[in-house]
């Protein structure tokens, strides 16, 4: 036995679960009175934050809950939501936020297949709650979130959250993970195909991307503000309910993220962060006050989802917002690269610049490993922004699997890597840009012709509202591309079929250009997502009619 | 089993061994062109360091050395040394570090304990290393390293390091950890008493304290250009060799830390960032240019050890440093507490505020648990500022424990907490502040005098050099304080014993007033420590014979 491993083992004193729970006890060790939550008229701060998630663990556990079982949450970005990232951890339970828009079976399997032991659920609601817990048929612990905010809101659970975590039991001790395996959350997706998976987190996971997020957004320099427009449901809000506590920063809850409440708490709380989807970007321009005044210092916006158009990245730019672009998804604790801004893009021209910055970037500190391959191989593609691969990632953010999945977490893992069923360009400077999902992609006459870069352009058209582009068979090229296009209520009767794809042709090579445009209203399901694979059959169909 | 734990596995898709390893190959494939390195007229770009890196690991997997062999490298703040804490890692091998003061009987000690396969020696320290090596009798592969800039240093080895790096094997695969827990680094403390012991940290640590540090320092904001004032060979430079990779910094490096070479580096280099010695504040300000400029950017200062006294902390930050006290060792890889600065204490006394600022602190985000216990007991002291007790530390940054001395790790993870050895107050916040070794405070009438407290009231006195307080033994008092002083060659008859004794007793209480002064020159080791023990037993003697 080599010497450096007789007599060097590990022991309490050398070698402890990494949890984001650490940050929580020392932010209220070492800021016990800096501003750790603030919600409309209420204010906690680290030391109050941090006894009521220690409350919450208690409570869960006088009720009951033990290490392992599951404790769901449906709330908007509210303290409750924020007290449960850590309440339920250290109660040893692990955390499953259902997602706010979905309908009551969706919640029902959700509460079924995780088996939930309790259900904490924000008034607003309650009913789609009462009605999943039904449907599910579980002998389960409701637990009103009450809000005198709101307008309405019943009361369908036993027992109030504040008059819960009141009644907790003082004697018992929180509970760390005996491992930093320990799963910490279950974050189902909204899979647009069969019932959603459950993606399970861990503690090692959740600890490693929380610092991650501190050195992407940068939460060190001045103390963070940070406002929550990012749902919490959505991958633990990217990891940024722990990666906060890490730095001692304050939280502003926001219950719904319109460009005027960003507005309102940016004036009011000198928010230093926000994350959010590309779409918010261009609500904030859309929206922008008349007295809207550049700010000292720029706010750092965590930008994550297909690039936005280079003129809307140059606006809001030109605002005083400094948009750094991320992709992740939820098997990989929410982030995996960032758009890493280097020295030598200060001198370019504005546009050829936001251009760069708006591409999804490099693996982050913590990232570990990413490749873009040739679908089905391991050969990574070449560097020259035009070939496309599949972009895989291997390393400590990746999931411990889907729940009670072992085919799916087995397919997802195949040869050791995360296989995202994403595409990507890989350009000269090795930052990716993600071009299409591998099952939305065309192949036509040979081709590849990415439904995404398709869209942007339609998308670009003053008259469209919506557009989604899939592939339809074709005799003569395999298949070709047809557009669903969703016109705006003026513009329903002004645009011919002939017009949009000459319009499309004015802009792309003729191979990209669709052969087929379908003028209707786009379907979508209760998560606001588009079902490209019904999609495709409505469109072949349509197609095959004409 | 629980279902969390089920069909739920590690793999290599979502677990890969923490090292820092990792940062090395992100900065070269993110900034491959950004400069990393700087020596005189030599600078290396990210590509290039990386380049450099790789080429030692295969020169000395080249050479036969293999996964736990160790590799000796004494050199000061060069390229070759930063390039070793990656070369050395990546060949699989453990890096030794040597003190390069010490004398050829420690560093042949080192090489024959840690059994040094290789041993890579700066030409300025070729003669005392060709002794150590001869004592050693070891047959082991010498490398030189040349420095056109050295005035003179022999060839002791059998190749030259750019020689040597340049033969490298093309076609061997560097080596990762097999697992996170194996050893990166070996690091003698330079032991007042017996032999050095060999302490082994893991790239675990290795790569949650090199996070901690760009967290720590703020390394994230601005690019962090930094200087190399701490010697590499202490705790691997805090970490922060590996965590400048974690950012893409610059490192600057300099042989030799005196005030006018730092000075120089920040005109030319806009250095950002440094760690030094209380010390080194002083010669900062002593060797303050006539036309020094106030940064425009504070330059931030990492300073470990002994409290500076108020009157250099304000003096340095009006310079226009800003000072991070921190305290740490050699067996916790460097670092575990900063002084974290407070939103409050910007409105204090500049006075009041800076001597906050000189307190060692709070745990750092990587640190995990800290206590303060009444020596022997677990119970932590009250928060009074006043009261004594052990510094205890628990956590991932502790190392894995003394090579080959299973008695002496277990004694040092007595019940799973690391004990310091060292004394500190605990104020009302939480802060710490360290006193004193434990061997070293002084017990007189069952009343606790910190002998660093009294050195600092007798090195406030404006004729002294230096100054080391010890107990005597005391019929009356058990142990009573007695004060060896040297006094500027100036001062060397201007002063009593009753002079000293009564400028101490108008500054502290009378049982803190040392009983004794012994003027005479501090006998000091290799490295420049007083070895306490020694001097107790020369003050006993001194005092008996008066």
């Amino acid at each position: 036995m080599n010497k450096y491993n007789t007599d060097l083992d590990k022991c309490q004193a050398n070698h402890q679960a990494l949890t984001p729970i650490r940050f929580l006890k020392r932010s209220a060790d070492v800021f016990p009175d800096r501003t750790a939550v603030i919600y409309k008229d209420r204010s906690y701060t680290w030391s109050e934050y941090s006894d009521r998630c220690h409350q919450l663990a208690r409570a869960l556990m006088g009720a009951g809950v033990g290490r392992g079982d599951t404790v769901a949450i449906m709330a908007a970005n509210i303290p409750a939501m924020l007290e449960a990232h850590f309440g339920v951890p250290m109660s040893g339970a692990v955390l499953n936020c259902i997602n706010i828009r979905l309908d009551s079976s969706a919640i029902a399997f959700m509460l079924r297949h995780g088996e939930a032991k309790a259900f904490l659920v924000d008034q607003e609601f309650s009913d789609v709650a009462k009605s999943a817990v039904e449907e599910a048929g579980l002998d389960i612990l409701v637990i009103d979130i009450a809000d005198k905010h709101l307008e309405s809101g019943g009361s369908i659970g036993t027992i109030e959250y504040e008059e819960f975590i009141k009644q907790a039991p003082q004697d018992v001790a929180i509970r760390y993970p005996e491992d930093e395996w320990d799963a910490i959350a279950l974050n189902y997706t909204s899979g647009t195909t069969g019932n959603p998976k459950g993606v399970v987190y861990h503690h090692r996971g959740a600890y490693l991307n929380a610092i991650g997020q501190v050195i992407n957004a940068d939460l060190i320099g001045e103390k963070p503000v940070y406002l929550w427009t990012l749902p919490l449901f959505h991958c633990n809000g990217w990891c940024f309910a722990w990666g906060l506590a890490a730095v001692g920063g304050t939280h502003i809850c926001l219950r719904k993220a319109a460009a005027d409440e960003i507005y309102q708490a940016i004036e009011k709380y000198n928010i230093t962060h926000f994350c959010c989807a590309p779409t918010v970007l261009s609500f904030l321009i859309d929206g922008k006050p008349s007295n809207w005044r550049i700010p000292d210092h720029p706010i750092k916006v965590v930008c994550a989802g297909a690039s936005p158009p280079v003129s809307v990245l140059r606006e809001i730019n030109q605002m005083g917002f400094s948009v750094i672009h991320v992709y992740g998804m939820t098997e990989q604790h929410g982030i995996n690269t960032l758009c890493e801004s280097q020295e030598s893009w200060v001198d370019l021209d504005p546009i050829e610049r936001v251009a760069k910055l708006g591409r999804q970037g490099v693996r982050t500190v913590v990232t570990d490993e990413m490749m873009v391959c040739t679908p089905g191989t391991y050969d990574p593609i070449a560097r020259d922004g035009v070939s496309i691969g599949e972009v895989l990632f291997r390393g400590n953010l990746a999931m411990k699997g889907y729940l009670k999945n072992p085919e799916a977490t087995k397919e997802a893992f195949t040869d050791g890597w995360y296989h995202t069923g994403d595409l990507a360009t890989v350009h000269e400077d090795g930052y990716i840009e993600i071009k299409d999902r591998i099952k939305d992609i065309i192949i036509s006459g040979g081709e590849n012709v990415s439904s995404l870069e398709l869209e942007d352009v339609i998308y670009s058209h003053s008259s469209v509202a919506g557009v989604a582009v899939v592939a339809v068979p074709d005799d003569k090229w395999g298949e070709v591309p047809c557009a669903i296009v969703e016109l705006k209520p003026e513009y329903t009767d002004a645009l011919s079929e002939q017009d949009m794809i000459r319009f499309c042709r004015e802009r792309l090579p003729g191979f990209k250009t669709p052969k087929h445009i379908i003028f209707e209203t786009l379907s979508r399901t209760a998560t606001g997502k588009l079902q490209k694979f019904k999609l495709r059959n409505h469109a072949a169909e349509t197609v095959k009619n004409k």
